[in-house]
């Protein structure tokens, strides 16, 4: 494992990132912006590529409403930002979305934001590392040629990464997000520089071909559903702004102040990055089809199935700066790059979602436990898992894929901005200080209209793209939501069935007297042990217990008892079947009758070995016996461990697996540590 | 599972058989005689055909030497037999051909011989089934057409049912096999009654076919070798023949004479039928060819590739019969199911051979206790992966696959026969009694010559199958080999590690006090258990540890703790990264540092529940706990377990399971019930 992802890691994330441990201390603004930001910001590097995608069905002459279309999508996002600034107020823990529903709404909403926020997580790998090869192959034209493997291949990466635990830090996002930022930033400069005042002429690649209309001259309600299924592409830009809120704790103080100008700044870079990028696809003449190899001409021909539709922003960055040339290529890597830290994200917000929703109990506990790889571990893998059968399925095709993305995040943003206004109206039930009621009913003005407005968005996304894929995300939602809803009702109803009865002794029998009982296969040193450690234990009746499988065997270890003096009864059990389970378990039920209330404790001698092939050859019989009698009521069950030397091997590993760093700790913040319970404290009471 | 399986098996095996409990009884000689001899007998099956296509290489002209063949087979068959008479009657104990070589000529020989024999089952399961495949597909050409499909369902089929642990019949077997040999028997006498008394020309469907000889003219040497090769094919007949010898304990009294006669009518059933089938297939014109789609020919033009070779059992039983009589498809039927039974024979013979070999260490001990469903599950997939594998490379061509069959069985019949011949030498040593002696002496010069002629084969089978593919069987035989000796030399170094010292207290530090801590999440009912039994155990102190996971839960136990006034002191852990274990084990190191001389006993509360998929939603920290507490020297690890309601299901299945039968029990007899350790004794010392 180390040597397998060592280079590419290297390559990734520079070798001296290693040291850097931001995980143990809070963010300023300069390094949160980059860590919460590369996703939102990413996205328009795909977004406005999708709005040009969508007019091209009424024809070319549908572009002009681009500008509307960009301005409806600058207006939304201004929204949202505005709505989410009150969230981080009003919730600076860290719950984001999730938190706020369940709180205002009730647990359903809650777990409907959850669900949500889960299948986007999926699709945010999905989407992101499809137009990051995307991007990628405008440059290096054979990763586009083999864009599923090259797409699963970063998955793959990704996902050993994580599972591996790489710290995340903040440099690692800051480099690339802001060659990004700054990449795109100069291209607007410079292309409106060589436009207006140069007066050159630049031409995107595409700028020669005519785009044939899949229904030309479209009119009235087609028209206008058309313009909205391009705004709900658009859309795909706001994706990411909520994860901010989770990372509210991440912060430096004055941690909601600082958090909310991040989203400030954040939504300010996003607008004009998206506007600078959809005005210079009009002046460069990019011309981008739904269907390219049909609807693309060239002198009047179709170019063919194997004309490769590059992105909106790398045939910008092509007409501005010129193919192949430096800033070019820059540009593009930095662009799959901040797309592929996107990804990453997905695999550092997915089981941080995980913990807060296991703490609810609707995923399993173990989640909850920071730096729990296991738990951690099979999250991750689940999502790679789905988002590498997405982009298998969708042939790892961005604008398939964008699709099914903005359902997820528009039902977060609309329960969780209703929940604010239900958040407000609670408090101003209570409140009577005048200043903080008007700061109140602002706030709940912004989160109405936020709430408004992209319920709406939510309705025109799922009617417009309903059967263009977002059933396929509403599915995923269900899952997630049943899933969790039989968890939560599993531990109920356990937590029911085990609650401690008020009155000590209700019904539970108070047990009298203990009788151990010892396994013993032959005398050896982990048998010796086991006897010792029994003896220390000083239970009421003490006995060793052997299973006659082999009668010559039984006969050695009589004798050698005998030689040996130990004083401990044994006892043999007889087995005409070889088995041993089965006499043990019966012994051990007719201890239990013969006195019901006495309880028996099973001793078991156990090998610790080092490796899983030689646990094969070991303690097998010992460990379904343990299986079994668990069982068994009123048996407690002990193994002595005998460590062998080869199980040294297996404690450095175990060793070496405590370093390491569950992914998203950076954006959660520090735990908290607790100053009421000090370590080490006894109360005996 | 149950469901799945149900349908087929009653198709198989019928549903009144089901209460037939042979494997608790002994078995008399004609129920003995089908449960051994479906495996040798079914070679019969497929053998002659092998010898008439080797001998098509050189043309016709060749097809006049499979008399002599047969001839050779004959004596050799003979003499195998009557060389394991011998082996029969001096070890009956069940051992067969492994414990005979094991002991007189050493370790290597018998692993060897293991070695041989495992891979042989692999290929009696291959071969088997593949040549059953293509009996049938000559009454139902479907079958033959997906041959490949056909034969793996049928291995799935097969796997299926002995994973369910299949009580296996003695009717089972005696009805097709009885059938079988009737049916083979009728053949021959009415093909002799109506070519020697009606003078009927009997013609095999092939009779009219030309063979293009490979090798036209072949002569001297080369033509020695074919002959060669052809007898080492036909040397297939004699497979299965040294299972009898395993099986001893499973006869009626006198055990070793009634193995005896039953093996010597095997022999003679054998030979007859194998002898009858090449005659008939010489009077009614049988055309085989390596590669019938060039080397046959109809009216001067190969036959081409969709030509399918029907087995030389089923153009006889065409040409006898007629083509489509119901003797003719019930005939095929029978030859189909005993070859399945023969391939059954090897999921019997693998766990048991394994059983024995786990009594010497060289498999993982569990192997050695019956109706261990688990062990012999893996067992049984192996065998299954193994034959599927072969299937699915070899194409279930049956002609392929023999050319590696061969191999094990002749090494085991050449080390099996010189062990024998040893193991005369050393009782003559000894032995004075003239008739003994004599006896003696007889049976060595028959092993002698047993192991020579044997010997002689092997050389043989050696030289003519190589390169045909004897080689991959060698390469299984080495896997075996070294996987059985890596598994010993580290039983045998465990061993010596754990051996107990000879002097009592020779380096074991005697433990002085126990301190148990009993780990607490809630106060609940598995909890209150635990401390109640915790309590009764009187260790030298007890306390109640918890990980202060969330201060707010922490608090909240501490409350009630001093609530309910539980007389255990509370230690609180502090855990600022919510992990749960390290705390723990830091803490039982620490107290193992204050005091090294004592025991820590850590006591965990654990649920039971009954499905796997509600495991992992508990126990999953408990059960790291555990794991890693086990590393911990002076640790014993005590689990209270709670039985929620849900594990009745649990363990309703877990009674199920150990009603289940392991495969391979009818043919190993019944287990040895023993005198000297009469149950429930009890023996203080």
């Amino acid at each position: 494992m180390s040597k397998l992802t060592d280079v590419p890691k290297r390559i990734l994330i520079g070798r001296a990132l290693r040291s850097d441990r931001l995980g143990e201390t809070l963010l300023p603004k300069r390094v949160a912006l980059p860590v919460f930001a590369s996703d939102p910001l990413s996205s328009v590097a795909y977004a406005p590529g999708e709005v040009l995608l969508v007019l091209s069905v009424a024809g070319l002459s549908a572009y002009h409403f681009s500008p509307w279309i960009a301005a409806a999508v600058v207006v939304l996002m201004l929204t949202v930002v505005a709505s989410y600034r009150q969230n981080v107020h009003a919730y600076p823990s860290g719950g984001g979305d999730y938190e706020v529903a369940g709180t205002n709404l009730g647990r359903r909403a809650g777990l409907t934001v959850a669900s949500a926020l889960l299948v986007d997580y999926v699709l945010t790998v999905a989407v992101s590392i499809s137009a990051g090869i995307e991007n990628l192959g405008s440059a290096v034209p054979f990763v586009v040629e083999h864009k599923v493997a090259c797409a699963i291949g970063v998955i793959v990466l990704l996902t050993l990464m994580n599972l591996r635990g790489v710290k995340e830090s903040g440099t690692l996002f800051a480099i690339p997000t802001y060659v990004f930022v700054t990449g795109i930033f100069a291209m607007i400069a410079w292309g409106a520089f060589r436009g207006l005042v140069l007066g050159d002429e630049m031409r995107a690649p595409t700028a020669d071909l005519e785009i044939e209309p899949e229904h030309p001259g479209l009119a009235g309600f087609a028209l206008v559903f058309l313009l909205l299924r391009a705004f709900s592409s658009g859309c795909a830009a706001l994706t990411g702004v909520e994860a901010l809120s989770n990372g509210v704790p991440a912060f430096r103080r004055p941690k909601a102040r600082n958090a909310a100008t991040t989203l400030a700044l954040m939504g300010l870079l996003a607008v004009t990055m998206f506007c600078g990028i959809i005005a210079l696809a009009a002046v460069t003449k990019v011309r981008m089809a739904e269907n390219p190899a049909e609807d693309l001409l060239r002198d009047g021909t179709p170019v063919g199935a194997d004309y490769i539709q590059h992105p909106v922003i790398s045939q910008v960055a092509e007409a501005v700066f010129g193919h192949g040339s430096v800033l070019f290529i820059l540009l593009a890597a930095a662009t799959a790059l901040v797309l592929f830290l996107a990804a990453n994200t997905a695999y550092n917000g997915f089981p941080l979602l995980g913990s807060i929703l296991a703490q609810d109990r609707y995923l399993p506990r173990q989640l909850h436990t920071r730096g729990d790889r296991l738990a951690f571990s099979n999250g991750i893998v689940l999502l790679a898992g789905a988002a590498g059968l997405l982009v298998w399925v969708y042939g790892a095709d961005s604008t398939r894929l964008i699709q099914l993305y903005i359902v997820g995040v528009f039902v977060a943003f609309t329960l969780s901005q209703s929940g604010m206004v239900r958040h407000w109206n609670r408090l101003l039930a209570t409140e009577t200080d005048r200043t903080a009621r008007r700061h109140m009913i602002r706030s709940r003005a912004i989160n109405a209209f936020g709430a408004c407005l992209t319920g709406l968005v939510l309705v025109v996304v799922l009617v417009t793209k309903f059967t263009h894929g977002a059933w396929v995300a509403l599915l995923g939602m269900c899952i997630f939501y049943g899933t969790m809803t039989a968890i939560r009702r599993h531990y109920d109803r356990v937590f029911e069935e085990i609650a401690a009865p008020e009155a000590p002794g209700d019904d539970m029998v108070r047990p009298s007297r203990v009788h151990s009982v010892v396994l013993v296969s032959k005398i050896h040193r982990p048998a010796l042990r086991a006897l010792a450690y029994a003896k220390l234990m000083r239970s009421d009746s003490l006995e060793a217990l052997t299973v006659n499988v082999d009668p010559e065997e039984t006969r050695d270890l009589r004798e050698e008892w005998e030689r040996r003096g130990i004083d401990v009864p044994l006892k043999v059990l007889d087995s005409p079947y070889r088995e041993i389970t089965r006499p043990v378990i019966e012994y051990v039920k007719s201890l239990r009758r013969e006195s019901p209330r006495d309880v028996v404790s099973v001793i078991i001698p156990e090998y610790v070995v080092g490796h899983w092939y030689e646990h094969l050859l070991h303690n097998q019989s010992a460990l379904r016996l343990k299986g079994r009698l668990l069982f068994t009521p009123g048996v407690m069950v002990t193994s002595v461990p005998y460590q062998l030397r080869s199980s040294e091997a297996a404690k450095r590993r175990a060793r070496k697996r405590q370093e390491w760093t569950a992914p998203g700790s950076v954006r959660r913040g520090p735990a908290e540590r607790t100053k009421e319970t000090p370590a080490n404290s006894r109360s005996d009471t």
